[in-house]
């Protein structure tokens, strides 16, 4: 584990560039890991996040009862993971196993980090208001780690159709954005 | 206006990598442009985003008045005038004029096209239960339009403070993901 504490009121930068996340939850002895990419920012401090989850998911029964999760950023070195975990199901899957990906306790959630990806945001549910009509959840953000090592993460994000886009390089611009 | 008439089936494509987009809106003979980054898909068909804009945006008030928008995708050309949008108000500015950006009637809502983007998605508001908490407005995509001629577009994707990231190459990977 090579991530380092991240101030939350940053935390907006790292998701709002729209990456793949992967999801992961934990209850009742189960854990699961949910490749997603529709989630926005909400609102900068404290950070929430929307994240759409359909009930056909496995990750929605586990998130709905444990109310809390880890939204996970990986970069391209794991592309074939990350798609592997959006192939299957955590229903016959045990996904850290069958991936090789390395489960390491959060300090605030009882779902787990995933130790390959570049970041992690620890979430608490907040608003389940509409999640019976769009499977939207509000996640408030209580802690976020990165990897300081990796100043331009090479995320990747879906296109549609097995087609992701590998983020390239960073430019700066005059701008009053947040 | 070199767009083309694009499927909604498959609006969820251009939106879901994440990047910077131009609302526009118009009403009451006014239009604007907002440059938005907090915007995720929500359903597929028929395509629904959820965008958050927040009440202090001159914005907000002619999209709740109209009910109609367009989310314009601008590519990496035209960064320094997506930038300039974010960070001047049409309060007191005429974005179009200024930044020589173009108008282009749209084909469903009477918020227009910019014609300098390379996709285009006319939409309505569906649903406002969310805007007094969250300004998130729930919008029905019901018009696409995207340049052809653009296979691997530049987009640009905001990682706070000035810096966005442009997006680089696509890979393929074998995935069940729509």
């Amino acid at each position: 584990m090579t991530g380092k504490s991240f101030p939350l009121s940053r935390a907006y930068s790292l998701l709002e560039p729209g990456p793949v996340a992967l999801l992961t939850t934990a209850f009742g002895g189960r854990t699961n890991i949910m490749t997603m990419s529709w989630h926005t920012m909400m609102e900068f401090e404290p950070p929430l996040v929307g994240c759409i989850i359909s009930e056909s998911n496995y990750s929605f029964g586990l998130l709905e009862s444990s109310k809390e999760c880890v939204i996970n950023i990986p970069t391209v070195e794991i592309a074939e993971k990350v798609a592997a975990c959006g192939n299957s199901s955590g229903a016959d899957t045990d996904k850290f196993e069958k991936f090789g990906l390395t489960a390491v306790p959060a300090s605030q959630v009882g779902a787990p980090l995933i130790k390959e990806c570049y970041a992690q945001l620890e979430c608490r549910v907040s608003d389940t208001r509409m999640v019976a009509d769009y499977g939207l959840f509000v996640l408030e953000v209580v802690k976020a780690w990165v990897d300081p090592t990796i100043k331009n993460p090479r995320t990747i994000h879906h296109r549609g159709r097995g087609s992701f886009m590998v983020a390239g390089e960073t430019i700066r611009l005059r701008s009053k954005m947040k």
